[in-house]
């Protein structure tokens, strides 16, 4: 049984637990997940949809051919001068969900393809796929782990060539330029690079610039790459000389905040759990405000994609899952500190995938 | 006043003209356009309000520092762990849009924040931006002319580049790599680099891959970078040696097809009336079926954005607008030959701004 045969019979195992009658997906990682590939993705409406029977492409005339390549599934093919609206009718149909009333719609999906569609279902109601597609997709199998793992051995790379690089008087965008040229290097393709330098760690997602780092800043260095389909992400800190006044307490609060979640996070535990071990700590030692984000988020074929590891997420976490924890404080004016795992949850606890310690990387000056 | 001051009045012009209450868009291209950047897109709801008297941000907190420093717009804040939902009703009464029933939602903008909208909005009903933001966007004013013309230079060195980079064995990866180095040595982005050699030219959105060069086969390269914030794109034709049985015949239908469209295209026209011109010149060759896709696609701050020259087009050209003429023919199992040019409308007809020749390029054997 192929990998998307396999895939299709749980979807439609979750389809008949929530009562749902279509799935559909567009061009994306739920679609790359389902079937092994996405068509190109852009303005001309391209769905998979998945009833509790069939599935069927409603595809433009113009990637059908390129797609036939990649799956045996049927295509109901539109070209630009007829328009989607008759190939979607003809869609529906073939999938017998023509009278579909409840819908999974895959929430990355452009709102022009999912008001389409809605409205060719007009008594449709719709949910995101959360209890479906997305339930499935968080637990990782072995091949899933394999390719996320190596990922996260090349950005450990790339970070530790970001610390050999730094220099006071450079700028964010020169010392992200090094993390670039590493990813590329390893055949992998830089997602982001955050390097907030002094106050500018401060912004949980700051924009790398032209600021150069100087001596007494504390940076905050958050970068991702893909190879073979799948992301990396890690964040680790550096300081240029002697780190800012308070650096060394706030630093060992997030430590220990990111321990505290590692303890938490076992099968059967739900996410806000996890969250809230990490958010403890930070509060108990009165930074609880400047921890302005999530404790993580699920990474797989996205870098963000669930379990998110939120305060109210009530996800029961359970084998297999992959998510990074990632507590920060971040001090307005002064300096942000973020220090980030990806982890896999094994049976007895998480397996971090960084082989990096979570130190403080000082450049001797 | 400020290019956001100027596009502000000029939307709220057309939201009259049109009965429109309120514009919703979320990060990407359209707010890019009205505001001058959009916060990082993820999967939190973010969103800019627009009403006929008022606009404001539904801005995810983690975000909020960071593009704080880009606008002096309000924002309507939410963390992760309250949901969005509490902020948009708060954002919907700021710009005095509670009871908005006619809303136009950014069509490009993720599925799960246009539901989140319109379910907070019960009675309102949808269009997208192709009457208000779509139609203001199409028409480019002297800078972005300036960017556009400046990145199409670069696309034909970068197409020359390729050119002399072609050898007989040469994978289309390996010519696609040439390519990006030279859109990277002149600091633009890669955006594409399709390479479809001999029978893969035939599939118009050929995914370039390790099939090699071999002599006789016609290559299509169809390329586009993006610097200064807009792209480029432009399609050649390059044959190792001898050209395949019976391609000067067709690279001569296509050529024809291009000058017709050009001929066609003068403000006031409708762009089908450009698209039945090109497709006119390949039908009476008697290769009609094998024109699989329009004409053309505009060209701003995306790389494929209105006005679309297709069959069905109603839409009026006008002086100031860039899209692309880009007619092809696709023999399946031989070859394809596609010739595109990115013009801007002037008051007497097309300004080409590529400087290349269209002619089939020959590499000596």
């Amino acid at each position: 049984m192929s990998d998307t045969a396999k895939r299709l019979a749980r979807l439609r195992d979750k389809m008949a637990e929530t009562g749902t009658d279509l799935v559909a997906l567009g061009p994306g990682s739920h679609m790359q997940w389902l079937v092994g590939f996405h068509p190109h993705g852009d303005e001309r409406p391209c769905l998979l949809l998945v009833s509790r029977t069939a599935e069927t492409f409603l595809m433009p005339a113009l990637n059908a051919e390129g797609s036939r390549e990649e799956t045996d599934i049927s295509f109901h093919t539109w070209s630009d001068d007829e328009g989607p609206n008759k190939a979607l009718d003809a869609a529906l149909e073939a999938v017998a969900a023509t009278g579909a009333r409840q819908v999974v719609l895959d929430e990355t999906m452009r709102a022009d393809f999912a008001l389409l569609l809605l409205g060719a279902l007009p008594d449709a109601k719709h949910a995101f796929t959360a209890e479906t597609v997305g339930a499935l997709r968080m637990r990782k199998d072995e091949s899933e782990y394999a390719a996320i793992k190596m990922n996260a051995g090349i950005a450990d790379r790339a970070m530790q060539k970001a610390f050999a690089a730094i220099r006071p008087g450079m700028t964010e965008k020169e010392l992200a330029a090094e993390i670039r040229a590493h990813f590329a290097s390893e055949g992998a393709v830089t997602q982001f690079t955050i390097v907030g330098g002094g106050p500018n760690g401060a912004f949980p997602h700051h924009q790398t610039g032209e600021r150069k780092l100087e001596e007494g800043d504390a940076i905050v260095i958050d970068i991702g790459g893909r190879k073979n389909g799948f992301p990396s992400d890690i964040t680790r800190m550096a300081v240029v000389g002697r780190p800012p006044e308070g650096y060394g307490q706030i630093h060992t609060i997030v430590e220990n905040a990111v321990r505290a979640a590692l303890g938490a996070a076992r099968p059967g535990v739900k996410a806000k759990e996890v969250d809230a071990a990490a958010r403890k700590v930070i509060s108990d030692a009165g930074y609880g405000e400047y921890f302005v984000h999530r404790t993580g988020h699920g990474l797989g074929i996205e870098g963000h994609e669930p379990p998110y590891i939120t305060a109210t997420s009530e996800t029961v976490l359970e084998e297999g899952m992959v998510f990074s924890i990632e507590p920060g404080i971040y001090l307005p004016g002064r300096f942000g500190i973020r220090l980030e795992e990806i982890v896999i949850l094994r049976e007895d606890g998480p397996e971090i995938l960084s082989s990096l310690p979570r130190d403080l990387f000082v450049v001797r000056m």
